[in-house]
This record gives structure tokens, C-alpha cells and sequence, in this order.
């Protein structure tokens, strides 16, 4: 079958690889309906070391083709949505709501190709009845963020305490931030003001719910976000780039008492945490990879019964021998994200 | 009148000084009836430039003696808990509980010596009916620890979000860790596990409610409370130090989608904050300042009713001239915490 593989930075190939099987008595191997490029599928882009390969792609919907003998939850035929991160969903984490520290867990590959092996499938994996692969596309774009993308924006806002009344930030106008405008406004919060340059991006992000857009960065977009908060900052900043330029622009906007929520994945390890950032105004940092199966049944019925539209953030879909194609245009910021059909 | 200026590190000295006056209408002139010395006076204690001399002392109870023509609230001969921040209590910061951001927030100087001015007087101080210089000397000493310390470790255990049923690990036995400890207590915590290594303190924190004393520090400190926690590390924890090591515990032993809830005044601006401390566990950082006043009227009847003794933490008592001597043996850690008594 094919398979999108990264081999070094830039070198990004889809290939033929062996069909998956089944190696655990827990795996169960789903037929991919719909993957994606993730923006964090950017970072190795960029800066992967030459080798061997490592397969490509976090996030999908599909049908399980095979299942093995210790899964009781899913069988042959279930259309599935399979989130980016595998857990048994019974450990005290997954208890706790954190399945992305599950003791049996790991990390998602294969969604750039035609099948993946999922470990743990029954407590990973989420069955949506009465979807297929002929169910209208916009809802079948809007099932395959749950994997990652809505609900990742989802988790910043939860993690940063949204509630009615609350104004929030959003800094990065790429597909997690806008989901978590989304997620946001699901939330109740007043104001959303969207910190992006893209208009096209951030008008997608008006459409979810901001209220305010600020194309600035650094001291000026600082600046900028103090004004419309009347000099008092914003109660929650989600954080959705990674870099540290975001990161301080995280704290140099939250208000006293307030919330930064990082889902970004972080491309630091140090950062400024002392009384001049966050200790002197009691600011919080939280977030981290959200564990979306915490989040993914109360999230299915929203979007078939079409209360969100989250499937918004792709802007273009490519068949697999074009997912290089897809990664250059979204490094190139001429795409959004992009959706990857297995059938084309 | 006398008071306590720092000179340079390690040069506090008991000076004459003119008597405070009122400078602004919102002003008032509290009488010390006691005060105390800080472990956060040590820093400038170890590391103040020399100069001229800083007034000393920020946590106080005392006896209104005179107040400006805009404070309604105190009138002379109250008796009054003056918390370690000043604050006007009506601005948006102080009506979200944060206090110690207020717009016209400033800090308290001059706790230890005979009186002090006293900025946003009705803000700041909080009256206790019915209590006078002649009350019982136990309950001053816990009173007293209501204008920082025992509300500081109050702070850091609700930033933390303590709650029945979880563990709580408290990482310094100074006065505000086991004030951290007793707060926890209070908060329901299952277990609390103190990290320290002074017998006579760790002995008082058992008192006050902890279930463990973990005395390593460093990797094997992290060992110990991850064989006490299953492995699993501590839901909640308490950072009441302030140093780098300190910190580097904390996020050793905080469980996955734990807190790390700091009072120490960081003595750092940078910290690691990515993947592999906080993030990868969505581990969350938090504390700051204790607005104190936020906690202040629900703690009195807790201690006028002695349901609580946070006074324990002093463990001595000394006159003004004394200070400087009250310093050399909290420096020395010969002893928890001194008290000053400016009437002996």
C-alpha cells in the first residue's frame, strides 16, 4: 500500500510499504478515509535528520478493516474516528482525563496512507454510527478534526478556563488557533480577539466567533491587545503557534489573575516563568497535547447535528501522491491545513 | 521612633527614624503592635546592594493611630490585620481577587518598628473586633500570620486548586510551606507529603496535617515521592522556596495534568517550561503574590474560633533592637520564624 514517509527535512515521500497487520491482540488496523497535515507535521519538515523514513500523519477517519482478539468495542466495518494520540482509556490518567499520559500510550502514525495499525484500539478509537465514506463531505472534513485540530483548540480553551463574560486571546491564526476560536465561542466567552496576519485565515476566524483581529506582533501587537482591553489584558491568551515570539507575546497580554494556554507544541524548553512574566500578576501557564478523547463524544453529536462546522479549516484536499504537494503549500502558507483523500 | 532599615546585605540595623506622617488622604498611621521578619527578607538580607537603608517589614497587626480625610472605614484606636500588599479593594483587579495587581497597589514597608504609614488604608487593612493588644499572645501570633504567611500557603493551595481526595506535595518547611500544608489541610487534601529537612519544622507540619516527610531532595527527593504516589506523582504541588532546585522538583513529581502552584518568590526569570517539563504532561504553573486581603475575612473566624493556629510558625519573639539578631538565626535557621514585639 502507500504510506507518506519523511525522510529527512524537506524530503517528505509517499511509498509503497508493506500492508499493516496486526501485532497486538489490542491493535486494530483502520482503512484511512480521510487524513490531514497537521501544522506540526511542519517541524520535522523543516528540521528532520536524514534516515530511514518515519511515517507521516496523526489524524484520520476510517474504517476498521481488522481487528484483533482482545478488541471488543469495534469490529470490521465500524466507521471510526481515530485520535492522534493511542490509549487504553482505564489507566489513572485516562480516568483523570489525560489520555495523553496514558500508561500504555503512544503517538499515531500512518494517517497519510491508505491503512494504519491503531494499538489500543477500543480505548482509542471512536465509533460514529450511521457515517460512511459516501456522508457528505463538509461532515466527514468536520469528523476529521476531532482527530486532532478542533479539539486541540478545544483543550486550550478548556485548560485556559473559558467561561461567559471571560475575554480571550487567541495568538495564531493557523487551523488549531482557529478551532480554538471556535471552541471559544462554544464556550461563551464576550470578546475573541484573534491575533493573524492572514486575511483569509483570520476571516475564517471572525466566522467561528472573534470578535477583534490584531495583525501586529511583538511590543505593537502587545500594544494593540492592551488597548482593546482598555489597558487590562486578556483573561485568557491561547497560545496556538509554539515559538517562543508567541510566547511572550503570551504573557505580555495576559491580565493579572489570568490564563495562558499553550496547545502549540513548545520549540523551546526555557522560557521566562519569573515575576516579570508570570509569578508578579499571577498568571497561570497551563496546556499541553490534548487529550482529545476526553473531549470526543460530547464533540461527535455537535457536529452532525451541524452546531459547529469545524471541517472550515481545510482549504484544499489532495489525492496521497500529492501529499508533498500538500506539505509545500502549507509550508508555503498558501494552504490552511490540508485534507488527504486515500480514494482519489 | 525606631525602625528596621537594610542597609546592605547583611547589614539591618534598628535606627531612629522621624515618626510616619499622613502624606495622602487615603492614608493611615497603624502603631505596630507586632510584626515579624519574612523569609523573603532574607534575599535582600544575602543580597541587598549597600545604600541607604530600606525600611523593613512588611506583615503587621497594629492599632489605627490617626487616618487621612478619605479613609471611612478605620478610625483611631481599631485594631487591624495589615496584609503585606496595599490595595485601593475596588478596582477591576482587586474585585477579580487579585489584589496584589492593584492599579493603585502598592507594598508594605515598615512592619518592623514602632509604626508605619499605611497606603489605601480602607483597601488595605481588614478591623478585628474585640481584639486589643492584651489578647492572648497565641492569637496575636496567628492574627499576625494573616497579613502573609499563613495566607500565602492559603493562596498557594487554592491556585493549586487543592480539593479532597487529592495529593498535595509541599516543597519547603518554612513557615509558608507548612502555612501551605495547613492550608491543604483545611482544603480536604487525601495526603500531604512535605518535603524538608529540619526535624522541628517537619514535626509542626505533621502537626498541621501532613501525612509524609520526605527529606531528600534533588533526583532522590523525586524518587521518594514517585515510590509514595505509585509512581503516578502528586496531583498538587506546592512550591514554597523559590530557588531553581526547588522548581526542578516540582516538575519531577507533578502527575500528569497536575499543578505546580508557586509562592516562593522566584529567584530566576527562566525555567524549563517545553515538552519535557511541562508541557508533555499538561502539567499546569500557577501562583504568585498572595492578595491576601482576598482571603483575609474568611480566615479571622477561623483563627478567633481556633480552628486553625498558624501562629505555631513563630518560634521566637524578640524586641525592635533586636531584630537584627532575629535575622541571623532565621538566616541560620535556628529558628522557623521570629516574631517582633515593639512594646518589650
Amino acid at each position: 500500500m502507500k504510506a507518506t514517509l519523511m525522510y529527512g527535512a524537506g524530503d517528505v515521500r509517499v511509498v509503497e510499504v508493506p500492508d499493516p497487520t496486526l501485532q497486538e491482540p489490542t491493535d486494530a488496523i483502520i482503512r484511512v478515509v480521510r487524513g490531514c497535515i497537521c501544522g506540526s507535521d511542519l517541524h520535522p519538515y523543516h528540521s528532520a535528520p536524514a534516515g530511514n523514513g518515519i511515517p507521516m500523519g496523526h489524524e484520520a477517519i476510517g474504517i476498521v478493516e481488522d481487528a484483533g482478539s482482545e478488541v471488543s468495542l469495534l469490529s470490521k466495518g465500524d466507521f471510526v474516528i481515530v485520535p492522534f494520540a493511542t490509549h487504553d482509556n482505564t489507566c489513572v490518567f485516562c480516568q483523570e482525563g489525560v489520555h495523553t499520559s496514558c500508561v500504555k500510550g503512544g503517538w499515531l502514525t500512518g494517517g497519510q496512507g491508505e491503512a494504519l495499525r491503531l494499538s489500543q484500539a477500543d480505548g482509542t478509537a471512536v465509533k460514529v454510527p450511521g457515517v460512511g465514506e459516501d456522508t457528505d463531505e463538509a461532515l466527514l472534513a468536520s469528523l476529521l478534526t476531532l482527530s486532532d485540530v478542533y479539539l486541540t483548540g478545544w483543550h486550550a480553551a478548556f485548560m485556559g478556563r473559558v467561561e461567559p463574560g471571560k475575554t480571550v486571546t487567541v495568538i495564531g491564526d493557523g487551523a488549531v488557533g482557529l478551532s480554538a476560536v471556535l471552541s471559544a465561542k462554544q464556550m461563551g466567552a464576550e470578546r475573541i480577539i484573534l491575533m493573524g496576519r492572514h486575511q483569509s485565515r483570520t476571516d475564517l476566524g471572525i466566522e467561528f466567533g472573534a470578535t477583534d483581529v490584531v495583525a501586529e506582533r511583538g511590543a505593537e501587537g502587545v500594544r494593540k491587545v492592551m488597548d482593546l482591553t482598555n489597558g487590562e489584558g486578556s483573561h485568557v491568551v491561547l497560545e496556538a503557534v509554539g515559538h517562543m515570539p508567541a510566547y511572550e507575546q503570551a504573557f505580555g497580554i495576559v491580565r493579572p489573575g489570568g490564563v495562558i494556554s499553550r496547545v502549540g507544541v513548545p520549540q523551546y524548553e526555557e522560557a521566562p516563568v519569573g515575576f516579570g512574566s508570570l509569578f508578579g500578576k499571577n498568571a497561570t501557564l497551563t496546556g499541553g497535547p490534548a487529550p482529545v478523547r476526553a473531549y470526543l463524544e460530547a464533540a461527535i453529536p455537535e457536529v452532525l447535528e451541524g452546531r459547529i462546522n469545524p471541517g472550515k479549516v481545510f482549504d484544499r484536499v489532495v489525492a496521497l501522491d500529492d501529499v508533498p504537494v500538500g506539505y509545500a503549500a502549507m509550508d508555503a502558507r498558501e494552504s490552511l491545513k490540508v485534507m488527504v483523500n486515500p480514494s482519489l
